[in-house]
């Protein structure tokens, strides 16, 4: 096998010399005349001008008489004006001012009589006219070179008879999906097959930019195979996007594909993930240079590659005012390592809590790319930086508005799939809701609201001296006080095992010996784990796979649906969702930390309206395992 | 001629009331499952769960060999482990886990021998694999109800097998345009006929809100017509707007056809502009109530009301997220009154000079739709307020971002075309450039930069004593300093006439008797105007019209064009524009007065590189009219 040596080229750099690389290649766009009431959303090639005023006339802005104002001079309640037919005209708003008259008095102040009309007040000249050019002048600039036509702009457009625009073409974005493993979006997918979802997201990203993009069919993997298509994509398109390949894996050809019809820019780029991206362009005959994407396979990297490195040179093509980059500070709620040969970038939840922001950081993983729909902003760990201690303040670009931010609802502690659903009820009761939840374990809870990192928590966290839960811990961790405790539910806890429970578990003492899936430390799943253990004395290093910890009870679940583990302690709605057999071994209390500052807060108010509500007790009802007693109570504990 | 009584209902009961009516008549939104790749941008119609998990299957998650880890626990630099054949599997990224593997090496950490491999290090279980449901566990929810579908959620869509979707649907909104005077947006109007450009105006806005916009060919002033159309559009769409004829005119026939086919549910906001509103509703047979808008026929109101008391309701059909209303406090420039009656709507250009943010209210005529493109927000003067005075803090809505807002140049003064023809040559080089230009005139330049409320303004104001230009003024307004003046252009003033110089006007003094038209009070023009007829001993109450004021050099041509005046004092460009003949009076220094505390900044420094530049030069001798000395230099003055 053999390695393409990757350059290690820093982010600002690349971004440089890629566009320098494409300006020098002679980047250009293009542009089109279309008509104005078709160019909505579309961007000005030059500065408009208007053709004609507007008003283009002189025109009544009342409905009244139309009149030479002098007649009317000297007009008053006791010396009024008496007009007679011919010296008047009765006009609508918008008619032309009549020829011989300067002047509109409403109908309101026009007194009619047999022969004519009295006014009791002079009029000035010009009162209610709308002169020409009032509005715009011909010739005036409307609107400078690159302007987006918003509604407004395209009625100031026809307004001013610019009935015709010239503007920037969309430019076609070739995606070209390749990879034997590929299965389409409408295909159900085998192991080992991937469902083709980057060029939806990456068409998407495209769209949303300006461009008009183009799905080509996917490649196999096969160097000639690639190339042809790129070759193709290179007739038809303003850009294309190569996606997957760009790394130096046996199965990457894109490099040598790329290669076979254009220039490699920059391969390799100093950020993670998106290292292995290929920067490069193409020349086809009697047409401009072609920017050429070559993106690695994991959708993350894909999107950040685009995001920082294909946006810049999309918006030269487009033409459209860059939006820019927002970004704040933000407490960071863990600590987070980074190496020091890339700047990094993490996905990351924030809020707003007791007035101060704080960055949860999501899962890592380049293949997760659910984490970019959970992720309000992206956390950038500088080049050189090996990362911050929690608590410190990092630079968090925003992919919210600051607005979004503030008035999302910060739920973090023990994972329940009930939280899921209160969210989803305040979403239909009000669509400006939104809850960020993050799935910490019990006592991962009580730490975040104990640093003002949540507004809430869900725990339960059993008490092995009382045998009473989640009170003594708050005694414990909260001894000053500070938050409320509310009542949730109680669940029932159980192993969830295969489907006819082939290896016949009746008790939690018979994992002995089984291949066990269990939960994090600090969950509170993993504590009442230890518990039941600890109580059936049973020695967990006859156990395998007891220190193998995931994150929520349906990720256990998924383990054993998927035959890598044969029982995992969890709730019956986990079980049911993957169709596992579940055997039930205790009841627990589920309750939500509130803290003290948060609780007046009006999205918290209403969650407790929830939890008390009909629409709450339906859902938990049709997902099993659950019993209410008073949802939404206050539990003195202090 | 009858008058319909027109209510005036405060907006925010308005709006509760319309919404409030709509929702007893059962107005619903209709949902549709479409596939999910061609969903980008809809809305979710309830909350979407993961029918697989993803990873669907256990990953290899490098290039390498899937081993079972047991085999190498131990194996080290000097204890390595020596693997067979069989012993191990050859995989790439993306490759199912094999069965009994539990592990992946990357390939770079394996050594080739002839029947095996060797390792140098132990592997640890599961390392190197994306589990099952790493991302996402299937059961788990994606999105709540009500998300709007951006790309990375169509990605993490797909990957957790959801391939359809059940979404809102767009609603259709059908928009009728009444009035004999409309002619297309494709046809050249005549006097008294109007472009009808509401209709891709609001076709655009309701477009933007998420709706299929459906416009209706137009219809005549007859409540038989007007009623036909409706009964027609309520059949097709479930949302209808009717424009023009809200008002209580005697062509106003909307509230009447609106009343045979539904209910009037309020006629009369007490806003302004906007205030012949009428929100309605009907039921067509065996389909959701359709919300009906009737509108006046100024598009600033039809935007306004549109915006205030529409959209709400567009939102609770379209279920997409409501984006937040974002206010300011700036500072206002100049008095502004406002009826105790109404909620008034002022747009204004906002400008952020010397950290101090500024609203200059732009033209409140109700006609000007062209003040929607220039605004950068829109000053709320409450009901029962009288309005403010200069430098009073306002409430400003904002219809650009801080940011955009941050990085305009404010230039208020003197008007002359060459400042657009700048704005538009900076705007080329850099498109996240903004210039917020307002004509007030010299005098109203040299205020606005002394009150800090711009960074630069136009000026040419004779000084009749030493008949030199704008030095003298500086030293009288500025005696303290805090300014540069910036040189820009020599031009050329002169009176425009109509084609052919039918009059005869060879001189300045040749306007006695004349229909003459003036520029305002404060510019350097009028200054010019009064100096020249001072000069010639012209007694200007023997012109009629010297009162007659505008605010453009434009505005004054396109007078003289229209026939309402034989002559005004003005530059060779406007005259051009028009077809006017020019009759060159005096040449005259116009400069920029550029405030010292924004010379450093970078858009000033960028502006001060274009007069230097050829594009300008260019561009000023195809307009004609100007010639250039030191353009771009500073002159001193004190």
């Amino acid at each position: 096998m053999a390695f393409e040596y990757l350059t290690n080229v820093p982010l600002e750099e690349a971004r440089a010399t890629y566009l320098a690389a494409l300006r020098q290649a002679g980047l250009s766009y293009r542009t089109e005349t279309i008509q104005t009431s078709t160019a909505l959303g579309r961007v000005t090639a030059n500065a408009v001008y208007a053709r004609i005023s507007s008003p283009h006339y002189n025109a009544c802005a009342m409905d009244g008489i139309a009149l030479d104002a002098k007649q009317t001079f000297g007009a008053s309640e006791t010396t009024p004006a008496r007009l007679k037919e011919d010296a008047f005209v009765w006009v609508n708003t918008g008619d032309p001012l009549p020829e011989g008259c300067d002047a509109v008095v409403m109908v309101e102040d026009v007194v009619q009589e047999e022969d004519g009309v009295t006014l009791y007040a002079a009029a000035l000249p010009w009162q209610h006219v709308r002169q020409i050019g009032e509005d715009i002048s011909a010739g005036d600039m409307i609107l400078p070179s690159f302007s987006m036509l918003v509604p407004a702009a395209l009625g100031a457009l026809l307004e001013s008879g610019v009935l015709k625009v010239e503007v920037v073409s969309r430019p076609v974005a070739g995606i070209i999906p390749t990879g034997n493993e590929l299965v389409a979006p409408t295909e159900e997918p085998q192991a080992g097959s991937i469902i083709e979802s980057n060029s939806t997201v990456f068409a998407g990203m495209l769209e949303t930019w300006g461009c008009i993009p183009k799905i080509y069919p996917g490649v196999r993997d096969d160097p000639t195979l690639i190339e042809e298509a790129l070759r193709r994509a290179l007739a038809e398109c303003d850009l294309v996007v190569l996606n997957a390949g760009s790394s130096a894996g046996k199965k990457d050809f894109s490099t040598g594909a790329i290669r076979q019809v254009g220039e490699v820019v920059l391969h390799g780029i100093a950020i993670r993930p998106g290292k292995p991206a290929i920067l490069a362009h193409a020349q086809p005959a009697g047409r401009s240079v072609v920017p050429v994407l070559g993106l690695p396979g994991y959708p993350v990297s894909g999107i950040l590659v685009m995001e920082e490195l294909f946006k810049p040179v999309v918006e030269s093509l487009t033409c459209q005012p860059a939006q820019p980059v927002e970004f704040i500070q933000a407490a960071i709620a863990r600590r987070l390592t980074s190496s020091l040969k890339y700047l990094e970038f993490v996905r990351t939840r924030l809020g707003n809590v007791n007035g101060k922001t704080v960055a949860v950081p999501l899962n890592r993983g380049a293949g997760v790319v659910s984490s970019f729909v959970k992720a309000d902003g992206i956390i950038h760990i500088p080049q050189n930086t090996e990362g911050y201690e929690a608590g410190e303040l990092v630079n968090v670009q925003l992919t919210r508005s600051r607005a979004e931010i503030e008035r999302t609802l910060v739920i973090t502690g023990s994972h329940d799939p009930l939280l899921d659903e209160i969210a989803d009820i305040l979403k239909r009761q009000d669509r400006a809701s939104s809850v960020a939840s993050s799935h910490v374990g019990s006592i991962g809870g009580i730490t975040a609201v104990k640093r003002g990192e949540a507004h809430l928590g869900g725990i339960h966290l059993l008490d092995e001296a009382s045998g009473t839960y989640n009170i003594p811990y708050l005694r414990k961790y909260f001894p000053q006080g500070g938050v409320v405790l509310v009542e949730c539910v109680q669940r029932t806890q159980g192993l969830m095992v295969p489907k006819g429970n082939p290896l016949g578990i009746r008790e939690f003492a018979d994992i002995a010996g089984k291949r066990y899936v269990n939960r994090q430390k600090g969950s509170g799943t993993r504590i009442l784990c230890d518990f039941l253990a600890h109580q059936n004395q049973l020695d967990t290093e006859t156990v395998p796979g007891y220190e193998r910890e995931e994150y929520t009870h349906t990720a256990v679940a998924a383990a054993i649906a998927a035959g890598t583990a044969d029982a995992g302690l969890g709730i019956l709605s986990a079980a049911r969702i993957y169709n596992l057999d579940f055997v039930p071994v205790c009841e627990e209390q589920y309750d939500l930390l509130v803290a003290q500052s948060a609780f007046q807060l009006d999205m918290v108010q209403r969650l407790l309206e929830v939890l008390r509500g009909a629409e709450f007790a339906r859902r938990l009802s049709a997902m099993g395992g659950y019993s209410l007693n008073h949802p939404g109570e206050i539990r003195q504990w202090n």
